[in-house]
């Protein structure tokens, strides 16, 4: 087959960078960013835009029980396990417009430049928005690839309430009620493999120029709730020595665990991303604090050697304060498939596209498709490696040639 | 005239009791608590309900630009000035049923009594219940008295906003929508003197036990509104060298600021009550912290000191972030009129109530109405000085006391 038969040769950078455009109108944020978070108003817009672009290009269209999205392209062989390919469409609160959407957009691009090509695939290609990868809303993230893959009962996702109290359960349903025409299927299914697309979210690609990064794995995470309980009290009434100051102690335990989890090789990431005090009240002395810890390293045994830390630290800082710390997710490190790598590794190489390998810093639902299937990611650059900011930003050459390596890889594989 | 005649012979702890109960519906929280916030549907109500005990027994109700609340009794010569007296109906968020109310519903017995007595003093006597005493909602506090004094314009008091970026304007209109038949008269009226009743909010009166404390003064309170400034960006792929991490930083301030204020002697009080993140999501690195800081103490020269080293700590401390500090109110210390100490000591001693002498750590509206006339405060104890706080406790007793102390002083002086 030669190089303009390929369905590469019929993406087009300008069809897929607009339709960014478009996509970032759901949720759009005053400062250029998107903030639409899982299962909201700006969600359901988001999915039906892509049941509309499916329709134009004649792909089905459905959503299973977790809230994963998908479009399918026929295959000759229909009763194949298909090639799973994607990303998700919700946002942090102050996201960018390529974080997740560049790998579902980067699929939908494929499809389109593979039917384009006039050739029709063994195997189904099946693309993917998976529900709730972020985690800011429902906590934790990677919700509906977690669910696909059996690594969480459903019970336990829907279980998850955001801080109104609306359970994910509730949203789900409420979601469910805005799409009546789309078809909902079972949780989970066959799959041959899966790739997915994203933008790097660090500065290694920008800084050496390579437009494609061939992900080794992911590094492991482990994420923590810790609640800080004090007692209520007066600001000018009370003693010192017989508050129980909730925020007091909870800045004494961030300190610590800051100091403790220090390494000069700046390999440790360690964040206190969300806190929340109560009642929050500039003249009352806090009677509650809950805070998350959000904890990675890309080698499993150091991580886990660091997140023994995390109990004692919180314990022997609370003091006069009771603390109670919660794990909420306890992902290892995940190494791909080294077949699959060696697919886009080729791919790339026939293209003429400079890539490199690198271990993703960021987690994403790969991490929970590699359970069921080979699975590997592209990545491309993102300026300055900033991201899950409203400034994040990718160029459209860049998305072009993630898109090419992501279309030839995907037919590679629907024809195995 | 003799003891029997005095107004305190007809004060009744029982009937004062059961409109503590009554009021403590408006904002009734499960924990048998209070949460009725200035400004609010449950502040409309405990109005409403003042309403009506006023139509009651005769008191003509009224209510100015700033949303204070008045209920007036008569007096032979209505030309001359008159006594107030009163305290504030709002809550904190998790507050008890006592600290304002009190003060209210104890000058609602003393004139009850007054009129049962049968006598008219020469002056008139108006109960007040100051708007925003706690500034929970609104900060700064103490807002409506503030405005009443002229020691903040009007158009200062309506700019603050709550959390939802309501303004106090709005929510001032909002309630006199609500009260559309209550009349409204200007701002700021000549006073003759002002006694507010209140519980102390400390332990003193209840280890003594001591009904009465007569409040010499109160101790000077600075606040604060400090922003940190950093960058958001993703908990997984961020160096922790490269982060600007504001809320690391807060913790850094917090801790910094908690240590210099240290006094061995339990004086000095600070505390951080309110603290919110952005945009408070487990993995991005917070962008933003906003936080209070509430600083008091009773020598006004030693809290001005103090106070001069919080700019100090704050910029040493908030590296790599940004930060910006920005005081809300000043107050310094406050010494009530030796004459209105007077009066009420030697009415606790006619009525054999035993009394003491204290100076109040907490603020109060009376800091405000001491500008415009001489002032003083009677405070009655709260069970281990619990307050802001659910489980506020006052007997019957102690309310008993001090609202006869409070109808006999009203009285003396209305009739001066």
């Amino acid at each position: 087959m030669t190089a303009d038969t390929l369905p590469s040769a019929f993406v087009s950078g300008k069809r897929l960078q607009a339709k960014h455009e478009v996509m970032a109108r759901y949720g759009a944020t005053a400062a250029g960013g998107v903030n639409r978070q899982a299962l909201s108003a700006e969600d359901v817009q988001a999915l039906k835009q892509m049941i509309q672009w499916g329709q134009e290009i004649g792909l089905a269209a459905s959503r299973d029980l977790a809230g994963n999205f998908f479009l399918r392209l026929d295959g000759q062989n229909n009763t194949c396990a298909p090639v799973l390919s994607g990303s998700h469409l919700d946002s942090q609160p102050t996201g960018g417009k390529y974080d997740g959407v560049y790998g579902v957009l980067a699929t939908l691009e494929a499809l389109q430049a593979i039917q384009a090509s006039g050739q029709v695939p063994r195997r189904p290609i099946v693309l993917v928005a998976w529900m709730n990868e972020e985690g800011s809303r429902f906590a934790p993230g990677m919700a509906g690839s977690a669910a696909f893959a059996g690594a969480r009962n459903l019970e336990d996702v829907r279980s998850a309430h955001d801080t109104d109290g609306i359970t994910a359960g509730e949203a789900l349903d409420w979601v469910r009620d805005q799409l009546p025409e789309l078809p909902e299927c079972p949780l989970g299914f066959d799959i041959f493999s899966y790739v997915e697309a994203h933008i790097e979210q660090g500065p290694i690609l920008e800084r050496e120029n390579k437009p494609i990064g061939i992900v080794t794995g992911i590094q492991g995470k482990y994420t923590y709730r810790v609640t800080v309980t004090g007692t209520a009290a007066h600001a000018g009434t009370s003693l010192r020595a017989e508050r129980r100051d909730a925020l007091l102690a909870t800045t004494a335990i961030i300190q610590a665990l800051a100091q403790a989890l220090h390494d000069d090789q700046d390999i440790v990431k360690f964040t206190v991303g969300r806190l929340n005090v109560e009642p929050n009240a500039p003249s009352v002395v806090a009677q509650k604090v809950v805070f998350s810890i959000d904890l990675r390293h890309p080698d499993t045994e150091k991580l886990h050697r660091l997140a023994a830390l995390i109990p004692k630290i919180c314990r022997s800082h609370a003091t006069p304060c009771d603390v109670h710390i919660e794990q909420l997710s306890c992902a290892e490190s995940t190494i791909f498939d080294p077949s699959i790598r060696t697919i886009i590794e080729q791919t790339a190489n026939h293209l003429g596209i400079s890539h490199r390998q690198l271990i993703s810093a960021a987690g994403h639902d790969a991490r929970y498709a590699a359970m069921m299937a080979p699975a590997g990611m592209i990545f491309i650059p993102c300026h300055l490696g900033i991201t899950h900011n409203e400034k994040e930003f990718v160029t459209q050459h860049d998305m072009e040639c993630g898109a090419k390596v992501l279309a030839d890889t995907l037919f590679e594989l629907a024809n195995r």
